[in-house]
């Protein structure tokens, strides 16, 4: 995925993420070049979509020991706080599904919202939240999903897909699939056709995309 | 607000939206006509803009009784399922802070996230995330409001804004204004400069306006 990493500062961004392993082709990343100053190279392998992740990718911060000991959470808000990076992902979403007709994007709270919504403009498609229980306020179908312990609920309207509607489920991260798994369900159950996952993130380590076998999976950035 | 409103069936809209009042000008909506079949009328007062939110107000559902008894809930997902709706509000938004230099978004989670999100990439600027406290991973900024019964907290990531950073705050939906004003002041706390607030839907008789003073304030939808 990263055969083209950089670590470009971004004007906006303060913290410089942490390296995540050496350089790749041996190019030493510059901080101090400022993003506008930053061109595609013509002739990259992927053309500008592999660039616009890689780019992106510099920006996920680890934050240790949250939500709890012994977890390492993959922060985006200093990708979301760089205009060129969040715009990459959603570009890379678009091209991926442009001229797919899809008529809906289900997005799973609550930062799922934050990509599934542009991308449902940029697809001139439908935006459907899948959301905590309790959370909706009108008639609902409900799925349960196991948990680390114990279990949890996912929600969607009951009138929110037509039968056939293709649609695409868009998450900010998978780790263990669980919700996406559950947010097939609710779409399956309303007689949509879930033409494939979109994550921004992928934990490989975790084995979710097992669970979302045969859909087809897009992650940009795996860990 | 409402002078060109009109009922439109939506294509992907199953429940048509209550009635709220009598169909100005004396017009009869048409709940027959599909959306595709809808032309913009040359010449209407205000162009494009005005009536992209007349038609987008239509899909604004109410929900009696949630989240609790004796509240009527204004219902959005009716206006994200319809493409046309969702992105004219988007669109109008939009219109209005092109050219105004805004470098960051501040949208209040979980639905102004829904909102927020395409404006700042429409914008190309940054997205920044206020969220219910606990919620964000790295070193955070916290500011209490009250509400009927309690106080609830808000917070931002330290690193959020630059000083002089120009940001406007989005939220689906202004009642009180507590949520909108704190989140005001973790903006200003970061030295950065609210240009605007922007909202959806504005419930007018809450007076929520009042407290947002004299940043100024837009809201689309008014009940």
């Amino acid at each position: 995925m990263a055969a083209t990493r950089k670590r470009t500062a971004g004007k906006n961004l303060k913290p410089v993420p942490p390296r995540r392993g050496p350089t790749p082709r041996g190019v030493e990343a510059k901080p101090s070049l400022p993003a506008r100053g930053r061109r595609k190279r013509a002739g990259d392998a992927g053309g500008g979509e592999l660039d616009a992740v890689a780019y992106a990718s510099a920006f996920v911060r680890d934050v240790k020991d949250f939500p709890k000991p012994g977890i390492v959470f993959k922060d985006i808000t200093p990708l979301l706080a760089d205009p060129r990076a969040f715009q990459g992902i959603i570009d890379t979403f678009a091209q991926r599904f442009v001229g797919e007709r899809i008529d809906a994007v289900l997005a799973i709270e609550s930062r799922g919202f934050i990509f599934g919504a542009p991308l449902a403009a940029r697809l001139n498609a439908a935006f459907v939240p899948v959301r905590k229980a309790g959370k909706l306020p009108y008639a609902t179908d409900r799925v349960s999903y196991a948990l680390e312990y114990g279990t949890a609920e996912v929600e969607v309207h009951t009138d929110a897909l037509r039968r056939g509607a293709r649609v695409i489920i868009v998450d900010d991260l998978m780790a263990t699939g669980g919700t996406a798994a559950a947010a097939r369900e609710l779409a399956k159950r309303q007689g949509a056709q879930v033409v494939a996952f979109a994550f921004v993130i992928e934990l490989e380590f975790l084995g979710g995309r097992k669970l979302l076998e045969p859909t087809p999976l897009v992650s940009l950035i795996k860990f």
